[in-house]
């Protein structure tokens, strides 16, 4: 079965067979796998030792997005976020049930706010200290530009947070060029191609030790995990981590390093998303975003009008041919989407644009009116 | 290696095999293992359909336990917690970093809380909503026994929050028979012998559902995982769960009920943790706590006099027997502890006194001057 979905993604056989063991955390043949995985994630950020600390939190994206947005923000205090799309919905929604007052920069999810737009609602807004963005739009498959947006942000003396779950290790993110962003968010079972499990934050090391008394959660405060890696070690982990998933995590940034990086598992995607762009259209299918502002990680397509076409029954036709969709989609019009990340190859990737078409044959679905 | 810590556990093979594999947290094929789980771990508990649920959450004890204090009790709410050990010092650290008032019961670590120091801090004040109890404290091995303080917490009209996260699947719990209990809570990796990842609820439906706008946190509110479950159905999970780790813990419950459930778990960790306790009496050390106090989890030991006697070189020449315990103590005075949980057998617990009986030699620490 070829996954084909934005995470948790299709692994490589070495990291999962990772997982099957047995670990104690605290075990001291264990640290080093564990402070390498904080020195080698750190700077795949770009940042500096010194000036960035990696600090991982057991779970999931959201909460390590509530971790960061509790830690840099004090409760009362005002971040802008650029909403277009789902999960930028999702920030506002963690930032403002934990008490963060958000100002909501609404946008389609087609194209990536601009920086005439934040540059126009940090201008009109001086009470706000912190702009939070979604890098890479998981419900769309659109990039927000960190290029673009935190020149804006330092020039206004704002501060970034960077949600980059769904796009960290294939995007580039240059923390030590970009000294105003508090930090970058991502998870182990994304484009780094580990497990799902953990949450990462590379924060500045200058603003995490500002934050005491922000976070009103021992849980999600991103200062005393700091503090306990400091006391305890970057070896140690803060409370019972998802120790094999960190094990797994260890080889997958093994696998990361010999594909050549960053630059190499980028190239791997873009030609992924490419093929399968130009695929779903050579199958008469339309895809929801312009060309210029479709991203590596997900293709979204519009759903064929065909009454024929069904999401559930689509996915199932798939499967049946070997490859595994998400069975629902996060814009505002019926899609479909599907994943360019994980452990997959073009030649994979050319597989399943033959698999869609076939499974768009099996429902009976015309090409001709699918577009 | 026999791990002999009181979780992440020491699993079965077959558990752990469940890990390495890729899946779709949707996937429809995936459903059912998660529903079972929820219906076998309510069952475990003693629950009832329609009136508990299970309602798990990615992560650790530590985010399932804030989780559970901010659904049940409102910001600037007030419990009580009996401070008897290291495991309560963290739910009080918690409860306090959330905004919620704490009225600490402070108590040795070497004996249970009883029922009349209960009763008397609840009727000092009628304020307190909530009683918070580490059922079993892994700081020193001693029960704190459900049995004895639910009744007293009915007959005052207060609610109680059981942390069970060392004693879930091992010692009894029957929601069903104290309806003064909101919620038990416990993780995957403890006594039911999972790996660690994910955190469990298991809830009054009624009391989840009173709950509206107490969490002040999307990621940390139960009510919000419930309606996620009515919503979206009992075999889907909010937010990318750790899947491997379920998939694992479904294997884990299979072997769980085979063994013969919790009766027999407990009968076994009990023998356990006797060959232990004697074990250690024969080599000439002495348990921290009494017998009648002792708990089937772990057995916590005074470290000898015996200046030859240090911590990490101890944990290291039992290593090399075969045999690793935890390298840290939480109790006041220095001790050593050893964990009876995890598919362990009696058997291998002989091997391990006779481990720890020659890693003494090792260290040349002299067994008479040990006590
Ligand atoms: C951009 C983005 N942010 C946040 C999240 C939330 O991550 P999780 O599902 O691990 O909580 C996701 C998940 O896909 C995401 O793509
Ligand atoms: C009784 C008790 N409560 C809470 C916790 C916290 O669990 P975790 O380490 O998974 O955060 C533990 C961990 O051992 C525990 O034993």
């Amino acid at each position: 079965m070829l996954l084909l979905i934005p995470g948790p993604v299709q692994t490589r056989p070495e990291t999962r067979a990772a997982l099957a063991q047995d670990i104690a955390p605290w075990d001291n043949d264990f640290r080093p796998t564990y402070a390498s995985i904080r020195d080698r994630v750190r700077a795949i950020a770009g940042g500096q030792e010194g000036v960035h600390a990696t600090l991982p939190l057991q779970g999931c994206g959201h909460f390590i997005m509530e971790a960061a947005i509790r830690t840099f923000i004090p409760a009362g205090g005002k971040l802008l976020i650029p909403q277009n799309g789902a999960y930028a919905d999702r920030a506002v929604r963690l930032a403002t049930e934990c008490g963060r007052q958000v100002v909501a920069l609404p946008g389609p999810d087609t194209r990536p706010v601009t920086g005439e737009e934040i540059d126009a609602a940090l201008a009109a807004d001086p009470a706000i200290t912190h702009v939070a963005v979604v890098h890479h739009e998981t419900g769309s498959g659109m990039v927000n530009d960190p290029e673009v947006i935190g020149p804006v942000v330092r020039a206004r003396g704002r501060r970034l947070i960077l949600d980059s779950v769904s796009a960290f290790g294939a995007l580039p993110v240059d923390l030590s060029a970009h000294p105003e962003i508090d930090v970058v968010l991502f998870t182990s079972g994304k484009c780094l191609e580990g497990l799902p499990g953990i949450g990462f934050a590379v924060a500045r090391i200058d603003s995490v030790t500002a934050a005491a008394g922000n976070a009103g959660s021992w849980s999600f405060d991103l200062l005393d995990v700091y503090e306990h890696a400091v006391r305890a070690g970057w070896g140690s982990f803060r409370f019972t981590p998802p120790v094999q998933a960190l094990a797994a995590f260890g080889v997958a940034l093994d696998l990361y390093a010999a594909e050549g990086g960053q630059p190499a598992r980028l190239a791997r995607y873009r030609e992924n998303a490419r093929i399968l762009y130009d695929g779903v259209r050579g199958l008469g299918l339309t895809p929801y975003l312009e060309p210029r502002h479709q991203g590596p990680v997900i293709v979204t397509v519009h759903q064929p009008a065909d009454p024929r076409f069904a999401l559930q029954p689509f996915v199932d036709a798939l499967k049946a041919r070997g490859v595994l969709i998400s069975n629902f989609y996060n814009t505002k019009v019926p899609t479909f989407r599907i994943g360019c990340v994980g452990a997959i190859t073009p030649e994979q990737m050319r597989g399943a644009v033959a698999a869609i078409g076939g499974a768009l044959d099996d429902l009976g679905v015309s090409r001709r009116e699918a577009a």
